[in-house]
């Protein structure tokens, strides 16, 4: 089961921390664009090369720290081809060197185009004889507007193929509240779809009591996590929101039940803290700005401990 | 203003029909599968040639009868990066032959994750100096469920490069229900939805009274589709459902007023027709086979006007 290897990895690590690869131009340092730029011009080609680049450098430097990366695939879909090239390459090395890979797709379909989608984010595809995995996902994060026909095609592929998802509830976003915040019969829309969460998982359940199917809670609602942490007693969180949105380690222990019950995503506090003062000391030469990475992944790691023991 | 465009070639082909480019290998004839298989063995590379061929034979025989085509991003994701290659293909292809593209990629995230799909999709990237469009799109589908923060993020783009949307109001599905049918204040979850559409779209609205921000409103469910129409004057619809999920033209013809208003897809009834014995005299050589496609077109047509007027 997919959530017995995440949990064990974040015991065994005693770090609750999935690293957020979404790579920007804005952030990624010159002498990877620069080699780029000069072999492939201005393209995608080279923005791809350099995302892959970078985010090589970051997994290097953090992959026995941590036990998850979450790469944000629209950051890679912008630059259309390349840049799923790109995502697709930073899953399979990421897999290579022992991370869980979460895939934040919020992907949203039904029947057979969610079929389609679950081929190929966690399943396979048969052509003739041969069977082929098209991205290399552990986790995927999915949309539940649609209903139970967009997740229920998803759950065969979880057992066969030991996956998990991640079903967005309560996102971080300070709007969030416009539909999931709506209250019928005494319960909120994202209570009702933590609900059917808990439904969806109910044959994926491991050893530790919580299932492959998780839950998305954002960090920027500590009362409102509170609340779903005793809903939902078998169900995993992902919470995104600390550090850049707000989110304080404080605040986000309520995800947490005995110690286990969450990981919580760092995307820019981490892959960007080479351009932060607060981590210029971690390197010295600029080849080296991923050892910032890792400092701040350790920082993450003492403050969130701080909190949750 | 996009969505001005569209209802001119609605109006100009009189035909509110919208094709659905869902390719499965299933339903593609031999003479092109097994060219490719023989030329690349079976990969997903010879599935993603395939599938391109196959659209071009569908759009060659329809581009002159229909308004727009809708290709869903699920199916070619599904075969990965190659796959994705046929989809970016197809869209250029489309809108090469003058059709309006409707990138069915129902993507949902917030404010910078937001923005990369919309360089993607409908902006554009800037490298240094130079600028890409990624995907060759004129709307795309969106999913609400994360609130403003994941639509407000396109409208620019809307504006800028004369794009437009269709947000997931309520959809065709059996267990759409679930979440967007609950009831708050006397509105429903997909009635909130639907305003919130109206007000996204505001500064969008065209010649016609429409605005280029719409809807996806379910052919599957006729009473609630018809207070949508009231509820929503400025909101074009996008109506899935027609033909294999139920949906019937005088149900939908709730979703038109004063013979516009909407435009209605059709996928495998379209692309698949070869396969039905209806269409079988349709064509008399295999290399032929769209001619079933195109007969099936004006059917639905057809069958569409007879009981919009």
């Amino acid at each position: 089961m997919i959530i017995d290897k995440l949990i064990d990895k974040i015991k065994e690590l005693e770090n609750p921390t999935v690293v957020g690869l979404d790579p920007r131009l804005n952030f990624i340092p010159d002498f990877i664009t620069e080699k780029y730029y000069l072999k492939y011009g201005y393209t995608p080609k080279a923005v791809a090369k350099s995302f892959y680049k970078f985010n090589k450098h970051i997994i290097d430097a953090i992959y026995d720290i941590v036990p998850a990366v979450k790469p944000q695939i629209a950051m890679y879909e912008r630059y259309g081809i390349q840049g799923l090239k790109a995502y697709a390459k930073t899953c399979e090395y990421a897999k290579k060197k022992g991370l869980i890979v979460i895939g934040d797709i919020k992907r949203s379909d039904i029947s057979s185009t969610a079929e389609a989608y679950c081929d190929g984010h966690i399943g396979k595809v048969k052509i003739g004889e041969e069977e082929y995995s098209s991205f290399e996902q552990d986790f995927i994060t999915l949309n539940p507007y649609l209903g139970s026909d967009s997740v229920t095609p998803y759950l065969q592929a979880c057992k066969d193929y030991e996956k998990g998802l991640f079903i967005l509830a309560k996102t971080s976003n300070p709007n969030s509240g416009e539909i999931q915040d709506l209250v019928v019969d005494e319960k909120t829309i994202y209570q009702t779809v933590g609900l059917y969460i808990e439904k969806w998982g109910e044959e994926l359940v491991g050893k530790y009591g919580y299932s492959s199917v998780g839950a998305v809670v954002g960090a920027t609602h500590p009362e409102q996590a509170k609340k779903l942490r005793e809903l939902l007693p078998h169900t995993f969180f992902l919470v995104p929101g600390y550090g850049a949105q707000g989110g304080k380690a404080e605040d986000l222990a309520v995800c947490f039940k005995d110690g286990i019950g969450a990981i919580v995503n760092s995307s820019r506090g981490i892959i960007a803290a080479h351009t932060k003062e607060q981590y210029k000391s971690a390197f010295t030469d600029e080849h080296d700005f991923a050892n910032a990475s890792r400092q701040a992944c350790i920082d993450m790691k003492n403050d969130l401990r701080r909190c949750i023991d």
